[in-house]
Formats: structure tokens, C-alpha cells, sequence
């Protein structure tokens, strides 16, 4: 974990159970620079520890501070989540755009804070003038109450997943190797002769068609060397001859 | 909420508590399909009402299956979330690359189902054979435990942001009109003449550039038309000149 990477600044958090959930989630996406601003039930709190899952074990020692100025003293451009708008002038991101944002400023060496106000009320205006943009996370209007360890969570995965320049999709075989293109024609020509004893193919003009479409099913399925000798096995074992199994 | 947005199954969920995590975080992305899998502690669950946060009195009754594949049965296309990688040949996307693939599969009116293991174990392989792809999500390798509550909330985050098509950063100015490009004009003038008389241009070379810093500056900071008042309030102050503020 970065010395450099973000801090979560909690500004005068509620219930240490949220503080607990903060942490964990913060670790679980790499962040480990927690503040804390005027813990309404003091610090250390076993409320938090016993949330945290272990997390306060893994993460170095959490400060507190008596105002959030002072939480935000090294930081060269901090971010405030808020549940609604307010009446300032501000920028306001969604979250992705402040996460391409606060990646550009990380990687010219900034710190970035990401501030988090109290559970009942949120942050109040004269902590919000401390910070340079708003991040709104939009959220159900008619069920938009996410608790401040989930805030954390969702913040913490974005800066993580921000990090993943493309999303992939991978096939995942495994030990298995894929099949050849030769074992997989063996397996269609054989399938078409069994199909053709069986007399699938009622009509000749449409049984191209039907080998095109099996083939392109079989194909789509990127099969490996393993599922293609499977396949065989299910072609004896439909034709009742087990002797080719 | 659309009727067709995706299911969200979780399959045999061991604690009430995380059940409820799950309906709350479904809600505030605004999905409501959940469907539970022979839940540990049975159905209906205090533990799970409890943390709910309400969530059970907006969402509609959430049906109990025996076994997986009856709880997919309306299902055209189904993820499983997975912590460790399974020797298994499966497509197995990031979070980003799920929801993108997600996204075109419901546009074309397909239902989709984000399938969730038990607590202690995640999901069995004989689960996944349900399942087309599977959906990793990436954590920190020695801190790597998101709950299940937590797990859901992050997926129907990712879903819920994924329809963002593209990322935004405004800037909010409540009700204050910006300033016109005169008045701007009129406050560099004027902040220019009392340096000038202040002596603050040591150097005639440089006072030119210095100039070019502070429009810079100021217009870089986007200022309202009140704010631009405020402006020469304040070097009112600084000059002593209160009649002018």
C-alpha cells in the first residue's frame, strides 16, 4: 500500500461501528491512511474494533483531531461527499469523475483526502468550505439512506477499480487445454455421419444450414480437448455404442 | 424501478443480518429483485428486517427457493460472484466488464441474475455450473474480506453507476449568477491601480506578468457576481477605504 494513497477523513463520525466498517472496507481496497475528526464516543473505541474485522491489526495508527482543518493539513486537494446539493459554489463529481480526477492529481504526487461527514446530519457547510469538490453519489431517491461504512466501502472501490485502465473478460480453462481446430472437425464430421444414419436431416436443402448452425453452436462454446472427448462419450452413449467411449 | 432489472440471489445466506444489508444496499441502487435460496435461519428473518432499514416495507415479498436453479428459472443470463478463481472454464469478468456486458444483454431485454454464495464458503462448483460467467471482484490480497451485505451493495452499485453513460463534473452555483466578463474587467482594474499605488510593481518588466498571474488566478476560480463584490469589499478593507465596500 502506497504511502501516498488517499486518506479517509471521517469529520466527527457517530457509532464506532461505522469507523470499524470504515476501516475494513478501506483495506479491502488497499487504502489505509484513516483520520478521524472529534469521534463523538472517543478513541480507541471497542465498538470499531470489534467491527473492523481486524482491520485496526493491519492498518498503522489511527490519528484524531480536534478540527477537520488540521485532519486535512498534508493534503493538496480534498474531496467531501455529500447525500444532497448544496447551495455553493463548487464543483460538483459523480463519483467516477472524481475518481479520474484524483487519479490524474495522485499520479503528479498530490494527496487526496476524501471526507465523510457525520451519520445524522452529514458534513456541514463550514466543513464543506474546506474542501475543493463535492462528490454526489446517486443513490435511489426514495431510499437513498447509505450508512457511512457503506460510503466508505463504495469510495474506496472506486478509487480501487479506478486503478484498472480496461475492463476484461477472460475465459478461465483451468488446467485444461483448448481443443484443436482438427479434433473439433473429427468431432463434427462424426457427429454429421451419426446424424445422418439417425436420418436427422429430413431435408437436404436445409442440412447445411443445420451443420452451420451446430458448428457455429460448438464453436461459440470455445470447447476444450477434455469437453470434446466428453462429447464423443455422449455421442456413443446416445447411439448405444459404448465401444468407441 | 424497472420490472425487468436484474435478480439478485443469494444462495443459502447464512445471517439475517447480511440479508438485510443486502436489501437495503439493492434499494438505494434502486433494484428490488431479491430471491433467497434455502436461508439458513429460515424466512421471515428479524435479524434481517432489523437491518433492513425498512428496506422490506418498499420492496416486494421476497420469494424462498429450494434449490438455485429454481430461483434462476426466469433468468436469461446469470453472474456468480466469486472471491477465489475456480479451475473451471467460465468466463470470468472484472466488475467493470460484467456490468458493461450486463448493461447490453438488458437492453436487449434479457434478465439478468447476480448470484451470491453462503458466508463461510462462497459459492460450490455444482452452484457455478448454473451460472454463464463469473464476476471476480478484485481486493486487497492480505485483507481481501467483504461480507456478503457488502458484496451485494458493491454489485448493485457497479450496476447502478454502469448506466451513467458518461462522467460528470459541474460546477454548482445555487443561485448566484456568475460575474460578466466587464465586471471582472472592472475588479482586475481596479485590484491593478491600488497596487500601483501601493508601489507593489517593484519591477516595471515584471508587472506585466505579475498582471497576467492574477487574471489567471481569478478567473481560474470562476467567481460569482457576488463574489466579485466581496472582492472589493476586500481591498476596500485592505486600502482602509471603508465608504467604497
Amino acid at each position: 500500500m502506497s504511502k501516498n494513497s488517499p486518506a479517509i477523513i471521517l469529520s466527527c463520525p457517530q457509532m464506532g461501528e461505522n469507523i470499524g466498517a470504515s476501516a475494513r472496507g478501506m483495506l479491502n481496497f488497499e487504502l489505509q491512511d484513516l483520520r478521524l475528526v472529534a469521534p463523538r464516543d472517543g478513541w480507541p473505541n471497542q465498538a470499531a474494533i470489534d467491527n473492523g474485522a481486524g482491520a485496526f491489526d493491519v492498518m498503522s495508527e489511527t490519528p484524531v483531531f480536534d478540527a477537520l482543518p488540521e485532519a486535512l493539513s498534508d493534503c493538496h486537494y480534498v474531496y467531501a461527499t455529500t447525500a444532497r446539493t448544496r447551495d455553493m459554489v463548487k464543483p460538483v463529481m459523480d463519483v467516477h469523475a472524481a475518481m479520474k480526477d484524483a487519479r490524474e492529481r495522485h499520479a503528479q504526487g498530490q494527496k487526496i483526502g476524501f471526507v465523510f461527514g457525520p451519520e445524522r446530519t452529514g458534513l456541514e457547510n463550514n466543513d464543506l468550505s474546506h474542501c475543493h469538490a463535492l462528490i454526489h453519489v446517486p443513490t435511489a431517491p426514495d431510499f437513498s439512506s447509505l450508512n457511512l461504512g457503506q460510503c466508505v466501502l463504495l469510495i474506496a472501490y472506486a478509487w480501487h477499480s479506478s486503478a484498472i485502465k480496461e475492463s476484461k473478460i477472460e475465459i478461465k480453462t483451468g488446467d485444461a487445454d483448448p481443443v484443436t481446430h482438427e479434433k473439433m472437425e473429427e468431432l463434427f464430421l462424426r457427429l454429421e455421419g451419426e446424424l445422418d444414419k439417425a436420418r436427422f436431416f429430413r431435408d437436404d436443402n436445409l442440412k447445411p444450414a443445420i451443420l452451420r448452425n451446430i458448428r457455429n453452436m460448438l464453436l461459440r462454446a470455445e470447447i476444450t480437448d477434455q469437453e470434446a472427448r466428453t462429447f464423443h462419450g455422449i455421442i456413443s452413449a446416445l447411439i448405444g455404442n459404448k465401444t468407441q467411449d
